[in-house]
């Protein structure tokens, strides 16, 4: 087997008729065994990296098939470490394992809520999160807002956990899915990153890596999405759904709207404290909806319920008997944190450097979750590039969002940054992201789609 | 400028509709600034070939404008050194400077005798060629089979004999066109050999590099040529002649037929010698008719006639007056060799490795350019890699081409090798090459279309 000749398989080969109209010829599916060659002796140095780049930009071009998509997933996976979950059953680790991924948002707490929601329900979650990256945030730096959190847990204390409270929030070690980080560095460089089925193998070798049976995805479109258009969601929804499934592992999805921020509250420490109130029995009513509709998917697909709307009545449940706080508490100490300390900090811990805006008009207010997200970065909420550092207590307290009805004058959100000289770049990024009209804006569905295989 | 930028540019973007469907967006033209950067880069070592191998394929699917094209042919023409023929009119180097391309065939020795023809009617022929690889031939080659003949020629050694003779033969120093070098190299492992911009920039760099200011392009078609199918010769010797022209050159192509091998003799010195016998008179027809195509074409560009029938009128006249015949004997002498010996050796001079192949049965002979090409490889006529030796008495004596009727047991060809042993191997491809029929097979006209500008 040569790399060229699975690259020219890929690209398939251009036939002109003779009015000169070109179209493209031959099978350009490729097997199990041409893409397990391939991405092995990739990751193992032996393939390099300009045969890599054009047989990802024929991918761009030609797409790939469910199968593909699934064989390549698991090549990549099988680069590196998998977490096992089976075989513990007597140390508690019984099952179901449903995990739920995102592609990120900003002001987007859910995981957070939704892993000791669920386990409430009978599901263990596995959860395995990743850190802020540009606009958006990430669950890692948000957890670690909370003093002595610890999220690098071993396989053996995450397995532990999990068997103990029905969940546990660990971030990925370089061990799982080098194949991965290889060639996410390399589509970066190359212009091969908008590929669905490349995001697809990425997100779901990670996925599948941590254990988990099944999946649901927060597939977000909008402004503030990875996937600003619908269509783009659907796609990208609809493959990481059919890719699971020819992987042996059930799997749905949720389009759901990021055009503007989810909650009232956008940060790290900021996002914690709502995660509290929401499962204090106050949270906002997005913040909710979206909870209790993933929720209610975890809980159909681990097969906890068979219908929604029991789905969604157990894991509202959960939040007003107060057991899912409870459990939220109770991981919190398992990994390293003051339960006690962190209630005792609601609503107190805030950023010395710290600005109030106002509308500058009357009207319906638009805040873009885009630039929102932006200017979280200069705030110290976010990070341009993986190794910068966020700040625990900067962020947004927003007293109003897209579809407000605000007076000139009216305080329209708090802003914490990390230091005083931050506060002025980000806040023309906030004023940028605000906008304001005379009619109400077209209020989106929060939840688009659902997708059931 | 970011080498990512201008590959996305290129790649352009995929949206797409509610209905699922997805069609490409965005402006896929390049700058000249923007081509240049990439180019001047590249050959430099300051883009690494990863980029340039995915930019390449997003080439490959997305093609490039004439004007794009022009101006990478112009960026990797100013890789290296070029070649002038003007300011040195002082010294006979007059112009008008027309030279001839051909994408390579099996048999073509045309070049060889279009030099000395065009030189006869008043242009001066600046021919910079090209070594046998894979299945076609190469003049270099074919020159050097003779005694003494030297293809390596100094610019002014160059220079000189154009103005004393009015053509010269020479090969490409490493200082011309290097970044073609490199991005061949790349594009052979990368999948995106087969783009007619990029095949078009590599050949007219190296013509424009030679110094000439008009050329005419025999783009072949078939079995034995690069371009298998007529709409693709057609595209890429369109792509030439357009790309030329927006450069500033004059340009005209001929899309001629290569099903079957051109003359009666293949090899080295058989073609030399066959290239005799059309300067003598008494040339195959088919050589000698696309001969005086091409040579009117040149005359044509060159100002020296103003009609292709007076310019096939003036080269036949070059070749009856036995003045082409001088003048290719008189290049022979500049360049080293010594005529007189190597018209003694015509008619004789034979390896000693031998066969003779027969018909096997009654019928219309069909012999096929490609796998006679091949065939030439296993003999010693042509190499696999460059880097490989070439025998310069091994070749074959056709007695019958596509057409020809022949009886059981006729001899249809000689067979001559650079060894004994591979005279099995190489009669082996041959067998295959030839085939039989009781109808005489569809003749496919040598010529098959002229394109001007």
């Amino acid at each position: 087997m040569r790399p060229t000749d699975i690259i020219l398989k890929k690209r398939g080969t251009f036939i002109r008729s003779s009015d000169g109209k070109q179209s493209l010829t031959g099978n350009t599916v490729l097997t199990q065994e041409e893409i397990k060659f391939l991405v092995t002796n990739y990751a193992a140095g032996k393939i390099p990296d300009y045969q890599m780049s054009s047989w990802l930009m024929a991918v761009y071009f030609n797409g790939m098939t469910f199968e593909e998509t699934g064989w390549l997933t698991d090549a990549m996976l099988h680069s590196g470490d998998v977490i096992h979950l089976t075989g513990y059953e007597k140390k508690g680790l019984t099952g179901p394992f449903v995990d739920k991924h995102s592609t990120g948002g900003v002001g987007d707490k859910i995981s957070l809520l939704l892993a000791p929601i669920a386990a409430c329900c009978g599901i263990q979650v596995p959860m395995m999160s990743g850190r802020a990256l540009g606009h958006t945030g990430g669950t890692l730096d948000k957890l670690e807002s909370i003093e002595g959190y610890k999220v690098g847990l071993t396989p053996d204390t995450f397995r532990s956990l999990i068997a103990k409270t029905g969940f546990a929030m660990t971030g990925q070690s370089k061990e799982i899915v080098p194949a991965d980080r290889l060639l996410y560095a390399l589509r970066d460089v190359t212009g091969t990153v908008e590929s669905v089925p490349l995001i697809t193998a990425s997100i779901l070798s990670k996925k599948v890596a941590e254990g988990a049976d099944a999946f649901v995805f927060d597939v977000k479109y909008g402004s503030g999405a990875f996937m600003k258009s619908i269509p783009d969601a659907e796609m990208l929804a609809s493959f990481l759904v059919k890719t699971a499934v020819t992987m042996g592992k059930k799997a749905s999805a949720l389009i759901t709207n990021m055009d503007t921020p989810l909650g009232w509250k956008v940060g790290n420490f900021l996002e914690i404290e709502e995660t509290l109130e929401c499962l204090q029995g106050h949270g906002p009513e997005d913040v909710m909806d979206e909870t209790y509709a993933l929720g209610a998917e975890m809980l159909m697909l681990g097969g906890a319920v068979s219908t929604k709307e029991d789905g969604m009545a157990k894991c509202r449940a959960a939040v007003t008997s107060g057991k899912a706080l409870t459990k939220f508490l109770q991981n919190v100490q398992d990994q390293g944190g003051n339960p006690d300390k962190l209630l005792s900090e609601q609503g107190k811990r805030r950023s010395p450097f710290h600005v109030t805006l106002h509308a500058k008009q009357d009207g319906y207010l638009s805040l873009d979750a885009y630039l929102t997200g932006v200017a979280g970065i200069d705030l110290g909420v976010g990070r341009n590039k993986t190794t910068d550092p966020v700040c625990p207590d900067a962020g947004l307290i927003l007293y109003a969002k897209t579809g407000s009805r605000v007076k000139a004058g009216d305080a329209i959100m708090e802003v914490y940054g990390k230091d005083d000289a931050c506060l002025t770049p980000a806040c023309a990024w906030l004023e940028k992201a605000v906008s304001y009209s005379q009619n109400k804006p077209e209020s989106k569905p929060l939840i688009y789609k659902e997708i059931h295989l």
